[in-house]
């Protein structure tokens, strides 16, 4: 498989199959979990939410912003689009159930491209244990993935952000920083480091971890995609609370990136508390956490702000579009 | 309001409000349906569809395929994006509950354009008592909005493309070939004309007629997005049936377009049978057809084709994207 979006060898292109060949050949053969009632080929799909209520997350990846084609292959976009959109599904507690997909590229694109993308996201969505339902696939200058997640709570409540209370433990499930230290990795053309390098490429959410923190009681619950401690600072705002971490209790994620912060003349620390898309989970519990997760600070009452060792973190905040920040 | 999507005046730019500043602008004051049970601010919302089923379908435009700002206002895309995607869950028979929409955009993009695209997505939202419970806002090098809208069958059955049988009749809901005509006389620079242009721009989807033909029993159904002959193809392959129209009784919707027809050399018929973005409905009857609905043709045995007064309709067969046919 190239990098090249555009490369073709034997494929024929977007134009020449056109958009209804295209899409009969990206549904061949794909499975529906139970929980899709109807899958793509009418106006609209169905799944089944049996509480009644249903959770639903998007997110947009726009090519040499989100990705890029000569460091990601299609199939590692595809993975990439689904699990954010998953991650913030489980951030609520929540089982993801189907995703729909509206793809945008240019009509020279080689249609195994566009195959490989689509079986990246079935791949990750399996993983899951999600269908992708529907779709739309259009004329575009780059390309532009735009994914939807729907969510089932299996009637228990969603977990906000806003819950967190004085007293409580702040824990994570899944990696911090290892997706920065990847895109620092990549931007400086340093070689090695394969997993982190990869990892930027492919994060790799606790899956499963939300559903087990709103069973064991989790008062709050975010989705770190833009930065451990910018992400914990909604949830300070949104419960009125500070939060302090722990340096001691965060060493060892930093230390699973020292070598390659020294490879780069990076700090490790911006990594693990300012670096984005691991899409771990942040939660706070009142009580003992449980498996996969690990305590690494705690809720005290104060304004709304986060903490690390009682001090505010000098660092970089958190990823925002349209900003001028260094990532 | 200019059309130029990056006209500044004294509007900041995305880049200088920012993402976070920007979407907590495009929150403020808007009112959520009673359908939503967690509108936007936390990692996903939450929606009510209390008979455990939702309906789910997405839909991408871009700039310069699907709309071109120095036609639509940023109003104008919203009220179509919104508008467009509603119809695919009209065209289930079910009402459109919520929508996600992400948007991306260059970050030189007056704010004030922004705020307009999503007040005309929540003018249409709002016509259809839908609300926007998130989203996504991204840089982009050109505009791409990118909707997902979900709906609520009150625990009726889905209106499926497939269930058309012999000796019912076909009728629609809605105009035909008005956005073709709109769009030709824009093509051509023709003044006047005004209705016609303006629904190019901003279609008129006939909201509630999809859940009046499904408590009326249409056996099937489908959004005519795509242009009538084409649409009426998916139903007639899904369904297995010859679907057979009748040129007198679509007379007058040819009537309606004859004189703008003739402004720009074009064949009415054209549009009538070809012209997309309409989004009107059309469905098969076994009984009477319910008021706002005209009966266009009839289902017969025979292959699965579409005949006009029992013949092949030589003509433009619908939109696809990349596709080298001329509008």
């Amino acid at each position: 498989m190239s990098n090249d979006a555009h490369a073709s060898g034997d494929s024929p292109t977007l134009r020449q199959l056109g958009e209804f060949g295209m899409i009969d050949r990206l549904m061949a053969g794909r499975h529906q979990p139970t929980a899709v009632a109807l899958g793509p080929g009418d106006d609209a799909a169905m799944v089944f939410a049996r509480d009644g209520r249903t959770l639903v997350s998007t997110d947009m990846l726009v090519q040499d912003c989100h990705f890029r084609l000569d460091w990601s292959t299609p199939h590692d976009v595809g993975r990439k689009a689904v699990a954010q959109n998953a991650a913030d599904i489980e951030a609520m507690g929540a089982r993801t159930i189907a995703f729909v997909v509206a793809f945008g590229a240019p009509a020279d694109t080689a249609t195994v491209q566009v195959s490989a993308l689509a079986d990246g996201m079935w791949d990750e969505a399996v993983r899951i244990g999600a269908g992708i339902v529907g779709g739309d696939l259009v004329n575009c200058p780059q390309w532009v993935v735009s994914v939807t997640a729907l969510g089932d709570l299996g009637g228990r409540a969603p977990v906000l952000r806003s819950g967190a209370c004085p007293g409580s433990v702040i824990a994570v499930a899944g990696e911090l920083g290892h997706s920065a230290a990847g895109y620092s990795l990549w931007r400086n053309g340093i070689q090695g480091f394969d997993d982190l390098r990869r990892r930027h490429l492919v994060p790799r959410p606790p899956y499963g971890q939300g559903q087990a923190a709103a069973e064991a009681g989790a008062q709050a619950m975010i989705d770190v995609s833009d930065g451990l401690v910018g992400d914990l600072r909604h949830v300070a705002q949104a419960s009125g609370v500070t939060l302090v971490l722990s340096a001691d209790a965060l060493a060892p994620d930093r230390e699973a990136l020292v070598t390659a912060a020294d490879a780069v003349d990076a700090d490790a620390w911006s990594w693990v508390l300012g670096g984005g898309e691991d899409h771990a989970l942040a939660a706070a519990f009142a009580g003992p956490v449980p498996a996969g997760w690990r305590v690494i600070g705690r809720v005290v009452d104060g304004p709304a702000r986060v903490l690390v060792d009682g001090k505010e973190w000098p660092g970089y905040a958190g990823w925002q579009s349209f900003g001028s920040s260094a990532r």
